[in-house]
This record gives structure tokens, C-alpha cells and sequence, in this order.
């Protein structure tokens, strides 16, 4: 089944918003075995989104939209739809019901403005949006399916897990594992996974700094046990770098290890400097496992809140094993944690030697097994060289929790 | 003039890429005066990106396109190109000149593969890529221009800035104005400039959670005093949310402040848990002024890191003006810091009560000039609370220092 995805909106043209809603789309159609064939942008003048849809449903049987719902007079995707399809326009009663009843729970009156929302082609069949105004719909016409949603991201997605991927009409939905891995780049995984029997899964990957998603996407018919053959032969030549299945990320996976073993953590930070905590306190609960941290960027700093020695300080520089080993333990001891987890480095542009250059940071996890510790130098931005610090750190607390 | 962009690849199609070169570009020409009306996503096969640079031709003098000039079979942009321009495909010499030094500088040798990206539609004009190994090329046909250049975006940025940019052929370049604010919704700047006279100028938006930029872009022939005086306008209007003009962002504009002023900051984060500090880290020699910060989700961190007193603490609870305004003296006697800088609040999604709801922040700035404090109650997300709560954080930093 072939798709497109159409996003309405001056905004996207002008680049004031990144159109994020046709990535996650395009994440969730091939997950429910759709593949899209093409995106397209059209603005707010009516001509523009006919061209689009036209485009569209030539080249597709499936069209997703979003935005252009809304109760102003630039908000045109149901009267672009109503063209294509051939229809009229009409009030539709249901989607009126849902407008007013909407407006009511609010305890807000309904103007002539909020009820053009309910202005659909003849024959749309309504999509209920419980978490915003304007209802979505859905037309069929010759052999194409358009469904059309608002553009506010968390009211589309609702909407799309709701009433589109129930209606995909695949017989045998498939089945996505999602395997995370951490430390490999993209490429090389490709490469790894070059010889490996996949039996009949398609492979797919997803970058987001600092981790890499292997998506396996398997028929509805397979047998379970031939998807865990798979599975686990993936996860075997990756090993070193797959830190779950079907799991969170890598701060999600730290805060529910630590949640279920009882444990507490706290972190000292130079280069990253408060990053890797955050990506920690991004998740809901971690307040219980995370009871405090520290940024230490000077000298001074290291030895007065985590006892770091003066003189590991001056043989060995800040940025050097011994320091981050003094400063995991520090912090271990100070908080009371059951793990330390430290990071030093020098995350540029300046700064770097011959000797440590941009990029070096030295890691290390202090817990009741003994003291773990990581070298690396990474290449990239100041930006790119903290995310994946950060992500360094976590992962090797996990490879120390799991020793 | 209207342009359209289109960006290859499966990377795209299948989600697993969030196409930002897109927006990027549309910024980029709008920034120039010219008027993005479509953008499209095309796949890897032939006939699809011929599809996509037949329409845009046909809506649009400009074309922009990245993606697909790699080594690979998959990579088929110049194909393309020439199958719509009706040209034959050559190896142009200038481009394999430039890719030959390229691998030489880079101590490669260079394989039938690379030489590849030097076959072009016959009359195609190089743009030179200095960052990495494939040109990009324009090729001229009809009333259109296309403009093709890598995917990589450090590569496409630098080549549409040196190459793009000065082709646009706009006779006077317009002159754009970036005001940058800080806590007030785009929706409600927009209405507070409605009666505004903004003379020539044409009013965007660019919103970038926690600040909203306002773009002024005037025409070329505009006069610098009538330009002056709209800004000035503008910034009298929204006073209380300005932070600078043409200036760089709230962590930027922090540290260039304090910077200048050789002062100093320690940071002691509740809610926002480590954000902030690394916001401020993220900017090149923030270490100059930031020598350390501690986060403080416990009340027995607030004790022990802060000195917070016990009784203040079982008085009002975590969440409150005299616990924000302890921490933030705390932070700047602990650090002997110029200033001190303090975050608690209820980042959800559980925590809140009827007094305290979710969102309920309290920020504290401690300097020489005495104690400022905020209370706030931010509706969102986990994420778009702690966002906020750092945004409103550093900017109550930079009024203090104001005043």
C-alpha cells in the first residue's frame, strides 16, 4: 500500500515551524506496513492544496493530512478536499455535535467562527478529536482514502493512533521490534547486519543522537518464534551495543533499572554539565532515584564538593582517569547513592592539546561492585560531543549495574 | 519570486529522518525576499524525483534541492536534473578536478564510485563543496533555476550561504531584523502588533521553545532611519518581553552579559534538574562564568549544598518563594559566584495539589543589587514546564543584572 502526507501551512514555508508531524506520520505508517512514497508542503491559498492533494492521490491510496482546520478563513484543507473529491461542502451535523459539546465541557460559547469547523465535504466521515476543536475526517473517492487531521502535534498523533491506524485495513497488521543500541555508528550497524539472516523482516534504522534505533519490521504472518530467532540473532552480533528491546531510551532505561533494583544515583559533571541529569529528570519519576547532582567545571569546584585531591588535580589534570575516578567516588560519598557516575572532558572548540584534544572525555562509574571508567574522544560539534558524553555515561552505568 | 524545495531520500519517507534542511532553507530565502510556495519529499527512484522537479519547475522560478549527489547507486539527483532539463549527463571536469583534490587532502585515493558524483547534466554550473566530497551544481532551464546541494547539513548551510545566497539575484537584498522575546505567546505578540505601523516591513515569526523571534524583513531600498524607527517601535510595544535585537539567544545573550560585566553564576536547579546550567554550557567558554552548579531534587540537598534551613523548608514546603529565594543565596555563598540563580517547582506529571498545582515554579536571582523572585504557574508538558521554568529563569537573570 503506497501513501503521501500532505502538511499545510505558511508557517512551514516560511520556516517558522519544522515539520515534525510528517516524520512521526511517515515513523507510523511504516511501522503499520505503509510505505509513503511522498511529502509534500502546500501553503494556505486554496489552489495550492488542491494541487497537493491531486498530486497526492495520484501517486497514492492513502493520503494523510494535517493542519488547516482550524476556524479562520486561511484554514481551506476541507474545501481543497471537497474540489478533489468532486462534492460540496456541507454543515455535518456530527461534527457540529462534537464542536458545540466540545465548547461546552470548556464552559466557552460557540461563535459562527468555531462552528465552519463543522464545514466538511458531503460524505466525510468524522474523526473524533477529544483533545481539541476542530474534528477530523476522512473522504474516499476513486481508489484513494484521505484523512485529514489538525496540524497541533499532540492532537494529531491522539488522532492517528485512534482512528487512522485502525483503519489502514491491513488484514495481518505487522510487527515492529524496536532495538536500541548505543556507541556504533549507523553505518557500521549497517554493515554488521549485512550478512545476518533477517528471515522476512525489513530493517530500518533511526538516528537520534546519542542512540540508534534498529527497527525490524515482520510481516503479520510470522511466527512468533521465528521473529525471536531473528531477534536475538541481531542482538547477538550487535551485543556489545544494544542496550533494549522494545525499551525506552537510554535516560528512560537508567531511571527504571535504578527504580527496580532500589538504587540511587548521582552525577558530577564538567563537560556535559548538567545534561546528562536532565536527560534523567526528563522522565517522570525520577525524583526518586535521582536525589541530587553537581557541575563541577573548575578545580576549586571538584575539590570542594566532591573531595577530589589537589594533587590528582596537578599530576594528572582535570580531564584524566584519576580525577574522574576521584570524582565518581565523590559523589557516591557525598549523596550517599548507590552509584557515582562522573564525566570530564574538553567538549570545544578551544581548549584541546596535543596530547587531549577536542573531544577527549573520560567517564567513570562508582558503585558497590568497584569503580568502572571509559576513555573516549569524540568527534563533532561541542554540541555532538555532549550528547554522546552523556550517553556514554549512561550506558556504561548500565554495563556496571549489569556486571 | 517563488521557490520550491524538495529533499530526497528514504531516510525521509520511511520517518527516519526529521527533515530540518527544508525549514532551514525556507528561512534562509524568505530571510533573502523570496517566497517558498511549495516543498516536496521525494524517494530514491528515478521517476519519483523527475516527478518532483517537474512540478516544482512548473510553480516556481527556484528550485532547491538536497540530497542524492553521493557515491552510491541509490543517489540519483544529477539524473534527475538532467532527465527534466533534456540533457545529456557528462562527467564535467571542474567537479572531478575539485573532488580529486578533495580526497587527496584527505590522504584517499579516489575509486570509480567517487568520480561518479562529477557526472552532471551537460551545462551544469559547479558550486563548490570545501566540506565535504560532493559539488553541488546549478543548472538553468526555461524561466527556472535549480540549485542542487548534499543532504549533510553542515554542508548544505555553508554551500547555500557561499553559493546560493549571492545568486539569488535579488537586486537590493532586503534587510531582516531578528528581535528576540521571552514569555509571551506568539499568538498574543501578534495581536499587540496589529496597530502597529511597521512601515515596509513584512512581519514573521519564529517560535523556538522557551523564546519567540520576531523577524522584520525590510526591502532593499528601505531607508536605515525608517528601519530604526519601526524597530523601535516594535521594541517599545513588546518592552517588557524584548531581550536583545539581532543578538543571539537567552543562554547566549547570558553569558555575553556576563561576559562583559566579569561576573560570575552558580545555579542551584530543583524542577529544571541540571537544563539551565547546561543550556548556559552549551555556549563556548561559558566556563568563564559558570565555575559551578548543584542540583537539588531532596530537601536534604537543599541542606546540605545550600544551607536551606530545615524550618523554612517544613514552613512553606519545597515549592515556595523563601525555599527559591534561600537557594539562590545559598548558591552565590557556596560558590562566592556574583550571582546566584534558583529553580523549584512541580514539573508533573504527578506532584501537584490544589495550592501548588503542576507547573507552580518559584525562580530566585541573588546578586549584589539584593534578591529578585518570580512565581509562575506554566501550563504544558513535563518538558515544556521545565523548558519554560529555564527560559524565565535566565531571563529574570538578565533583568536583575538590568537593574
Amino acid at each position: 500500500m503506497r501513501a503521501a502526507i500532505i502538511s499545510t501551512g505558511e508557517e512551514v514555508l516560511t520556516g517558522e515551524t519544522i515539520d515534525t508531524n510528517s516524520a512521526w506520520i511517515a515513523d507510523s505508517l511504516w511501522t503499520h506496513g505503509v510505505d509513503v512514497r511522498c511529502m509534500m508542503t502546500a501553503g494556505d491559498a486554496l489552489e495550492e492544496i488542491c494541487w497537493a492533494f491531486e498530486q497526492a492521490a495520484m501517486r497514492s491510496s492513502i493520503v494523510v493530512c494535517t493542519g488547516g482546520l482550524g476556524p479562520t478563513s486561511d484554514d481551506r484543507t476541507a474545501e481543497a478536499v471537497a474540489a478533489w473529491a468532486g462534492v460540496p461542502m456541507e454543515r455535518n451535523a456530527e461534527a457540529l455535535a462534537q464542536i458545540e459539546q466540545r465548547y461546552a465541557r470548556w464552559g466557552r460559547t460557540v461563535n459562527e467562527a468555531n462552528r465552519t469547523q463543522a464545514d466538511l465535504p458531503k460524505g466525510a466521515v468524522i474523526l473524533e478529536n477529544s483533545w481539541g476543536s476542530a474534528p477530523g475526517f476522512m473522504v474516499h473517492h476513486g481508489d484513494c482514502r484521505v484523512f485529514c487531521v489538525p496540524g497541533v502535534p499532540i492532537e494529531m498523533r491522539k488522532m492517528f493512533d485512534q482512528h487512522i491506524a485502525p483503519k489502514l485495513a491491513v488484514t495481518a497488521p505487522p510487527v515492529l521490534v524496536r532495538i536500541r543500541t548505543f556507541g556504533c555508528p549507523e553505518s557500521r550497524l549497517a554493515e554488521l547486519l549485512e550478512d545476518v539472516d533477517l528471515g522476512g523482516a525489513t530493517l530500518g534504522f533511526r538516528a537520534h543522537i546519542p542512540e540508534v534505533q534498529i527497527k525490524l519490521r515482520f510481516e503479520g504472518d510470522e511466527e512468533t518464534q521465528d521473529i525471536e530467532m531473528v531477534v536475538s540473532r541481531v542482538c547477538g552480533v550487535l551485543e556489545r551495543w544494544v542496550y533494549n528491546v522494545d525499551g525506552g531510551d537510554l535516560a528512560e532505561t537508567v531511571v527504571s533499572s535504578l527504580t527496580e533494583s532500589g538504587d540511587t544515583v548521582c552525577l558530577a559533571e564538567s563537560c556535559t554539565a548538567g545534561m546528562t541529569t536532565s536527560w534523567l529528570a526528563d522522565v517522570p519519576g525520577a525524583s526518586a532515584v535521582l536525589e541530587r547532582a553537581v557541575v563541577v567545571y573548575s578545580n576549586q569546584a571538584k575539590q570542594d564538593l566532591l573531595s577530589v585531591s589537589e594533587d590528582t588535580l596537578a599530576a594528572h589534570g582535570a580531564v584524566s582517569e584519576p580525577v574522574a575516578k576521584e570524582m565518581a567516588e565523590g559523589a557516591r560519598t557525598m549523596s550517599g547513592a548507590t552509584w557515582g557516575v562522573s564525566l570530564t572532558g574538553i567538549a570545544g572548540p578551544g581548549g584541546g592539546t596535543d596530547t587531549k584534544p577536542v573531544g577527549t572525555v573520560h567517564i567513570a562509574v562508582s558503585g558497590p561492585s568497584g569503580i568502572h571508567h571509559q576513555h573516549a574522544v569524540i568527534l563533532g560539534s561541542r554540541a555532538q560531543v555532549r550528547k554522546r558524553a552523556a550517553g556514554a555515561a549512561l550506558a556504561l552505568l548500565l554495563r556496571a549495574k549489569a556486571d
